[in-house]
């Protein structure tokens, strides 16, 4: 199967039937994939809020009303209870389970979150001749805690999470512009250059994913993540919490280039 | 008092004094005024959901927790009960009165939502040399209920309302790419040209606001109007919701500037 030139559809329906179940990086190049972040309907107004007040790190592409399992905006037809290839149970802030489908999980207070994913503004970076370190060596994206603070909504509050790429010095200004069309997908970088200043002391130690070497004529750029929203809604330790697994996202219909503001 | 010098803050010291009640058309010009919509927590996350589905027309820039009156992100030390010059209060869907300020009505479950307004990318067209016909005139803009559907969200639900402004042949796609960079408070036109192909009839008789000139030259172009929210939420029929009067915007300190998005 080839999967590039299929829609998220057909994907998706491969995913569910279980018949593929590795990190969806670099499937359906083109089209939108998202971060899953489920909740009780207690915590959803609070984390909607959250999510509003931190656009960078929680862009909100779809979601869902309170028992809806079909994103029928953003993939209609879709169930989110199957159509993603892994997924986390957290109970009480513990991960208790991955697992391939969530429908004995499922309750009728659980509200979905689909929040954009980097994998859109790599794409367009790669296209505009900006070469990404992770990607070409098969590694997962160096991810660092910060010493800088999101807007709190009641019971959400915590440190910025970023992704950090290293960039071609003569690079970082087009890099700027490009990852600028996609707010709805982490937007502009919130810090270049020295990591010390956003409290970041070794980058070779990153807090989640691989790190990567910074050559002599590149300067480490960072992007607010997409694993901040995760990080801040565990830490409010809720009775249940569904994730996708890290790398496993949901596929949607939406074209990245429709995520674009100009 | 020249008001065109001061920081919004002293403005609203004005406003709730009760020392400046007039429209806000023009007060600090380079500062973002809101459209105000406040309703019970019952149906604050429904209509989040709507304004999350539908950004052009319903575009957020703060929501407060149930109860809370001080916009800390877009207004600290601001009270949303007295510093607008003048509210419009809906009971069961039916305007009953026009207040100064809403103590008397506030209740701990009331949310207050912020949404933008165009009176941010009209001074970002002014500035790029793009004349608008109801500002040279003194009018209100020109508004037309549209036969294009909102996407709905549980109880909200209904026609996307439209403002027009007529702009210069020439000036046309510059007005498309100026308002473009301002997704946060309606962004680009939603229509340019044709009005019968989105349900409007008559150009001289609008919905709201005022009819103005259309010369041989010029073509109208539609925007997303911040009445959408408030006629969609009306047409629930809350037990209560509290609005701004129409003019009479909510001053910010946020500057128009970093609502831009490049």
């Amino acid at each position: 199967m080839n999967a590039m030139s299929e829609h998220p559809r057909k994907i998706r329906e491969l995913i569910r039937r279980g018949e593929l179940t590795r990190p969806t990086c670099g499937l359906v190049p083109g089209y939108t994939q998202a971060n899953v972040v489920i909740l009780p309907e207690e915590l959803a107004f609070d984390f909607f809020l959250f999510c509003q007040r931190n656009p960078k790190p929680c862009p909100v592409l779809e979601v869902l009303e309170p028992g809806n399992c079909e994103p029928v905006l953003t993939a209609p037809g879709a169930d989110i209870r199957v159509d993603v290839p892994r997924y986390r149970i957290y109970q009480n802030g513990k991960l208790t389970s991955e697992e391939r489908e969530i429908t004995k999980y499922w309750r009728r207070d659980l509200v979905t979150f689909l929040l954009g994913c980097s994998f859109t503004f790599e794409g367009a970076l790669i296209r505009a001749g900006i070469s990404l370190r992770h990607i070409e060596q098969g590694k997962n994206v160096a991810m660092y805690v910060t010493n800088l603070e999101t807007v709190p909504a009641r019971v959400f509050s915590g440190p910025l999470v970023v992704s950090m790429r290293p960039i071609l010095r003569t690079k970082v200004v087009r890099a700027v512009q490009i990852t600028s069309r996609f707010p709805m997908v982490h937007g502009a970088p919130v810090h270049i250059g020295d990591p010390e200043r956003i409290g970041i002391t070794d980058l070779s130690r990153p807090d989640y994913g691989d790190p990567v070497e910074i050559k002599k004529d590149e300067v480490p750029v960072f992007w607010a993540c997409g694993v901040t929203p995760q990080a801040v809604a565990l830490k409010s330790k809720p009775s249940l919490m569904i994730t996708h697994s890290p790398g496993y996202m949901f596929l949607t219909d939406l074209l990245d280039e429709e995520l674009s503001v100009l």
